[in-house]
């Protein structure tokens, strides 16, 4: 069964009252929002920031998102969410998870393909890709 | 190419500029709001109501969302935002694509697969897929 | 009693059903974005451009917010949002209220004070003082 | 000077990416997000519950807010959310504010004005006015 420990990198949040919708569980594009919170700050783990990527001229951008709903999370929920990363051809593909704390319930999983624009063109990014191997050796 | 002809209802939003993220451009996870709220407008005009479902006890959940970002919207951009229906088994799966109204680009294609809850059961909504048989004799 | 006949500027916006809270209703945070998205669209009217003023170096910043909360919005709600905006010493305040927009009632009223900061100082920006003229004018 | 020990309690998060808005910085509205899911927070601490309130049939309703915006939080910015609650009248009225946990800077200052209807009439809540007694008695 998938865990955490399947993951390089877990952040743990509470479910805030605002983000849940008019059914009394977390609507599913925020689901979204806790991802890429959760990217920006495992990136950062690896030495990566977002902003000075950018300074850099190195636009990290998403290309495709998918996400699977499993279970709701509802007001008061603590959760888990987790990530990893590896490449594939020019892509950045990170892998993400959302369980719930309580009982290590799996709520989503997504799968967020990315793509680095150097100078306007889609290409490999020696700073993103020195930054994976680096976390790979760990 | 893709245009708004090739699905079933069509809805004209305007970029609002709490939207657009410090990239300037439309965060993300707001096209998973705007296919929402168009998915939500076009089941109205095919006379379902996600509220009075609900009080049916018919909950139409979201199982999966894919999302493949092509180009991105910008403060004060119009856009059309496009949506069509069809039934895989039991599932009801919305097609969906945004669109720059200046130029007709394709912004976003979106597929969300949804499955209806009855009395806690995954199975099929008569009222839904009778719903959906009329939009298609139109 | 209050109605949009009050103020300089009205926008019709539809409740996307995301923007509701697990009571049902509108939540409260959400009016603000409203009231900016009306009041960006304004100074639009206005011939002013929010991103144009940042290039030439006058940023406004919103100083203090009021808003008084009298009815609620929910699901399928159409409303209009309305606003005036009058100078006060350096401030630029924007009055503003939402309707709803089936009975007219007022759903909320808000004060937005602002102030221009050019070169990173608070003082007076001659080319919105100019275009509130012209709108008193007419 | 304001400070965190001013108040009866506080919640310690850092800024998400896209709290942040085209400016780079939290957009507005970001705060009364903060500042709802910090008094959601402070009155589980006084042994309230939200939900729980609801189920009793007492509504706790925002009537008015205000808000004083003082500096920015940026990208990465940790801060310290901090909330008192007293009673005036028939009202319940939170002061709040905002911290950038780096510098103690001042963010935001808020007034949140809130009342309880019970049975559809606005009164005082016995079990609200006991948990502030206690509250004040610590």
């Amino acid at each position: 069964m998938l865990s955490k420990e399947d993951f390089q990198f877990s952040l743990e949040m509470k479910v805030r009252d605002y983000e849940c919708d008019m059914q009394g569980i977390v609507n599913n594009s925020v689901y979204q929002n806790y991802m890429e919170h959760t990217r920006h700050e495992f990136i950062q783990t690896m030495g990566l920031n977002f902003a000075k990527l950018c300074e850099e001229d190195i636009i990290v951008v998403v290309a495709r998102i998918e996400i699977a709903f499993k279970n709701s999370l509802v007001s008061n929920d603590t959760f888990v969410s987790s990530v990893k990363v590896k490449k594939e051809g020019i892509k950045y593909i990170f892998e993400q998870a959302i369980f719930n704390k309580k009982n290590a319930q799996v709520i989503a999983t997504g799968k967020v393909t990315t793509v680095a624009r150097i100078g306007g063109k889609l290409m490999h990014a020696e700073v993103i890709d020195k930054a994976i191997q680096c976390l790979n050796k760990k």
